[in-house]
């Protein structure tokens, strides 16, 4: 599996965008809202990975909840799959748990899955899909 | 800058390779001890990228400390640098502090330096150079 992106959650990202542009020494290529899980991401190339800030834009984001526990911290792992059905019934067979019953839309035009932190040593690690038209 | 590996803390090893190769399909290349930080590592190619898991070998090890606080998690991500001094020179001019004076021998046959987490929303980062002999 590649590694597709890695995802940080933050406070705000009018103040994070300009630091991980120092940081990591490349502009923010785009920013975008994901409807499904209210949050607003920003996003980095890296070599073939990137990296996804979030942050909330609703009280009742999961990324909200996440910060209330943890602080701005490292959020999730993204591997890109060629189908993700198939991998998450892998996952599923090996005992790994996913979060809910199918795959949703997510940010970046892709299909997305997650695995329940759980089950994998606590870490959150999500399936990514392109869509193909 | 490339993103060259994902670090995770965990508990224990022994338990944690056999879930990960589960969980990336793909075998454990590699275990290394690393005294300077008093760790033991696994391997595993995701990509281009890769994931190394980290075990505490002595009670005070900085992951011991890293997973009394925040539990079994994400601890840092490291961008592969050509010249770890200079980067540490661009990184410190933007504003960023580094830990320690200069960078020191990490695993897989590379010198390391952390960027200090308090500098970057955060995240724990490590530049990493390979060493060319």
């Amino acid at each position: 599996m590649k590694l597709e992106h890695i995802g940080i959650a933050v406070k705000k990202l009018s103040a994070s965008i300009p630091l991980f542009e120092k940081l990591l020494n490349t502009p923010c290529y785009k920013t975008e809202a994901v409807e499904s899980e209210q949050v607003n991401t920003a996003f980095f190339q890296t070599g073939e990975s990137k990296i996804e800030l979030l942050e909330a834009y609703a009280p009742g984001s999961v990324i909200n909840k996440f910060i209330d526990k943890k602080g701005e911290a490292l959020h999730h792992l993204a591997y890109q799959v060629e189908d993700i059905e198939k991998e998450a019934a892998r996952l599923m067979g090996e005992g790994f748990q996913m979060i809910g019953e199918a795959p949703k839309m997510g940010a970046d035009n892709k299909m997305v899955w997650f695995v329940h932190p759980k089950t994998t040593n606590g870490i959150l690690i999500e399936l990514v899909m392109e869509i193909t038209n």
